[in-house]
């Protein structure tokens, strides 16, 4: 666990720590949005608070497809623990995709994405169990760089 | 294996079928794009091609992370079958992300991103088996409506 830990932080990458589970009994897919860690990756200054946006898309009508956590300030490694959940059937979910990004509010109002994931739910098992792990963040940065080669 | 192909036909969303590799020995990591299905959902008019864009992000300099498939004509499958190796240690690919577009060219010579996956490589194995998974694919449209909302 240790040696993972060390990898984690001497990465160029923040990470985000996510946990899935679908529920069948209630047809429920439910997110735990854990931790980050290795945030001094995202750049933002120090007194300037970020917050996590999470997206199951393509969106469906009239369901709540939207999540934002609270506003977190920037630490190596900050411990979020909240829960999203969203009605869908199995199958409908294994058509989705879970973006998930760290964003933070400028001085204008404007929500502005600094690093996301992407994650196929097209294998999301139907256990009760909770699936957890780490996810590389990747800088919108890199993004646009790639849009221009 | 005949209800997982009828879930995906079902779908409203495009997949990729990739292989992941990672050779210690010669400290290579090694992506199979293998075939896309379901091409209707991206809504490519039936006498352009399209191609496959995939990049290892952060890029490492002098590194090649950039890779382009030959053209394909949109089909409801479409077997591909090319190989992209890039040289890089294991724990170096394990901060990366993949990410993997679905593009065409436009009449203007621009390239567009039609839908995508984007893939953390914090966890790919050492081993030598080639690992191979569908990943849906995000269309663009529903990437810039969550950025609106």
């Amino acid at each position: 666990l240790l040696s993972s830990y060390e990898d984690r932080s001497a990465s160029g990458c923040s990470q985000v720590q996510l946990g899935f589970r679908y529920e069948s009994r209630d047809q429920r897919f439910i997110v735990y949005i854990m931790q980050l860690s290795n945030c001094s990756a995202l750049f933002l200054p120090a007194d300037q608070k970020m917050h996590v946006r999470m997206a199951v898309l393509p969106p469906v009508q009239a369901t709540h497809c939207l999540f934002r956590t609270r506003g977190l300030l920037p630490q190596d490694v900050v411990a979020i623990n909240e829960v999203f959940g969203m009605q869908t059937s199995h199958n409908g979910l294994r058509q989705k995709t879970l973006r998930v990004d760290i964003c933070n509010t400028s001085k204008s109002g404007h929500e502005e994405c600094l690093a996301g994931a992407q994650i196929s739910l097209a294998d999301v098992s139907c256990s009760q169990e909770r699936h957890t792990k780490w996810y590389n963040l990747l800088s919108r940065l890199h993004m646009s760089e790639i849009n221009n080669k």
